[in-house]
């Protein structure tokens, strides 16, 4: 039963730091055979871990062109409806290069412009998740990137899930192969014989692939690595103990590791709440999942008022937010840090996970204090532009030489003097 | 001496994959005591790693508020004008928050605010590195970091050079401590009883302060972790030799490891920056790293048009790159990957390094292709913002309902069902 705290600092705290020394080591010795013997090292794995030997990699153009053919009518249509959206959302997020003059003739700006290559993990296993995939994605077709590649395990039949390959088909996503794990990641950071490396991987997986990831990352860029995820909810005594605790089951059901936590001021809404969950879950097609979670990592803090519930939620830094509270844009400026905040009674998780538009792809166990939801900014990189005019390099000449001279750096300076000394300075 | 070849692909390349197995475990057990043992670890590793015996951590703030004194008056004068300058570029970085509504009355928006608490490493040494805390410190200044902490190895005197604290002072930091390597890192990223933790650590230091990084990311926001840095210029016939061997070694006198690399269609510009490389090294202070620098990491590539100079600098995707030719604006398209770029003769490297106001902090090492110069961006986090209709949950609730259960998760579809149950659709 999901219990009720006096305090948040009486509620139990995950601690997710997992021993991943041996596995680790295990990832370390995969990515160095991937880049020895490259696809051949890359067959061998899939067999040993997916069992299931392939004789290609790469998923044939025809699997993905027939991926809509037997789907649910209704699925396929809200998925293209969804990837709309979340076009259309991200497409607000793209940013132009920029230029300032200045008035003795320098330029100095900051130009941006798309990656080359993206490759996106896709997790494979029994379940599919196609919204994954647009959400990891669209961000990077909307940056401009000039191929995106995707990643997946293969299944017994040696094939990715044809909901994930719909999605591919519908973002217009032709590249495909069928590896996962660790030596997909590899495969993608360094290339093999039939696999171009990329220059960024982004996408959730298992620990093995999180540890490849975090291995990778400097060859080419890494999302950030994801951990269990959470979901705080601060409620009033008006909101609804029926909503609340479906939304706090729709994040349970995720992960035994998830964390579903309200914050509320009113103790007769807790104690309906905590009914509530408890009636919901008995019949939940996933309710051992959910159970685990809400009884491990899940808690109804009862607080004084409702300025002490954002206090807690900041300390706590969850990947989504509710604020299911009359006026619920009142108290957006007392939010320091959350993924993703959802207003109001209709703003319930899943609208976000699969349809409003913004992406599902948030900071997680607290680094919403440092980061962000996955966007277009992640596909594209800056380039710093310097034209400095005549004028500014005699006024500024001899400051830089002085600057560099105290650093010690006499090199610096005298890629200066040479100038001052070459040029006629009328 | 710097040597000729004829094709990019001959060029001797860096491998910079030094085995660091053992220096991580080291680092992961000063993480570990340091977590344990909070002050009174760094007081021992300060002596065991920098030989002095600390009293206290802090720096006393009259030290920091007398770090003007006895300087000289051009460097102290040319340090603030070159943070004006650098903050000037940077507040034209700084970007809003914002909202699209949409005509059935939902609301989505992203939310951007500045993080709580950075921290910021500056290497110790026989060296400082002044103009390096401003280009740290002032994005974190404009992004509106509401506290700005900074860390440094103490000297045999157990302070931090007066250079690095005079530039606290222009920038108004006040909370510096006496601290380095990965003892540093480990106490921004867990707190001890004398340092509150913080949300981001930033700033160069050697490999155990890169593997201390890598360590705590996740539990912190790290920068990129900088590898050697280079140089590639681009010249045509027309460019003045001198000026191209003054840059070229600028950069090699940072680090043996360091990369300066000519691009030009011209045999005899190229034979002439040969000479004057060595000519000018002869007299060059720092000419022992310089010439290693060249040595072993320099080149001069004649290649046959200036088109195939672009195409192998994008291969390389310098930190730096100067275009030392006629028109260089034409010419700004084909590049595609770059840190900095430098366009004309008076763009020299060190004028970006100190003074015209773009981040020095570059991404170094191939990185480019999918990282950015160091900028306010890095000091901010996104909240997306979902405020759905009742209109748009009626529209769109059955199709995300068939999202959630396609892939199997139930209670996803239950939090919308509940509500279009528990509503009157009027």
């Amino acid at each position: 039963m999901i219990q009720i705290y006096r305090n948040y600092a009486e509620f139990k705290q995950r601690e997710v730091g997992e021993d991943t020394e041996a596995k680790r080591k295990a990832v370390l010795d995969i990515i160095r055979q991937v880049r020895e013997k490259g696809d051949q090292a890359l067959f061998a794995f899939t067999e040993a871990f997916d069992k299931v030997k392939l004789t290609q990699l790469q998923v044939p153009l025809e699997r993905i062109e027939q991926a809509d053919q037997n789907q649910d009518p209704l699925f396929v249509s809200s998925l293209q409806e969804a990837a709309e959206r979340i076009r259309a959302f991200h497409q607000k997020q793209k940013k132009d290069s920029w230029f300032m003059t200045e008035e003795d003739g320098t330029i100095l700006g900051q130009r941006l412009t798309a990656m080359d290559r993206v490759g996106i993990y896709v997790p494979g296993g029994t379940a599919a998740y196609p919204s994954s995939v647009l959400m990891n994605a669209i961000p990077a077709q909307v940056a401009g990137v000039g191929e995106i590649v995707m990643v997946s395990p293969p299944n017994q039949e040696g094939t990715i899930h044809p909901h994930v390959l719909l999605a591919a088909k519908i973002l217009g996503i032709k590249e495909v192969y069928a590896i996962g794990g660790a030596q997909a990641v590899a495969a993608l950071a360094y290339g093999t014989e039939s696999i171009k490396p990329v220059d960024k991987i982004v996408g959730p997986g298992n620990i093995y692939v999180a540890l490849a990831k975090r291995e990778v990352f400097g060859q080419v860029g890494i999302d950030m690595i994801a951990g269990p995820s959470e979901i705080a909810i601060v409620a009033d005594e008006a909101a609804n103990p029926v909503y609340i605790a479906a939304d706090l089951l729709s994040q349970a059901e995720h992960d035994p590791m998830a964390s579903s936590i309200l914050f509320t001021p009113s103790f007769s809404l807790a104690e309906e709440v905590q009914k509530e969950v408890e009636r919901q879950l008995q019949t939940l097609p996933r309710e051992k999942i959910a159970r685990e979670a809400i009884d491990q990592y899940g808690g109804i803090i009862v607080v004084n008022h409702l300025d002490e519930a954002f206090e807690q939620v900041n300390l706590l830094a969850p990947e989504h937010l509710e604020l299911m509270v009359e006026q619920p844009f009142d108290w957006l400026a007392k939010v320091k840090h959350a993924g993703a905040i959802f207003l109001g009674r209709y703003s319930s998780e899943p609208v976000g996970d699969y349809f409003a538009g913004p992406n599902h792809v948030l900071p997680t166990s607290g680094t919403a204090r440092f980061s962000s939801p996955l966007n277009v900014d992640d596909f594209m990189k800056k380039s710093s532009i310097i034209f400095y005019s005549k004028q500014a390099f005699f006024s500024h000449g001899k400051k830089i030489i002085a600057l560099a001279e105290q650093e010690g750096l006499h090199a610096h300076g005298r890629a200066i003097q040479v100038r001052l000394e070459g040029e006629n300075n009328e």
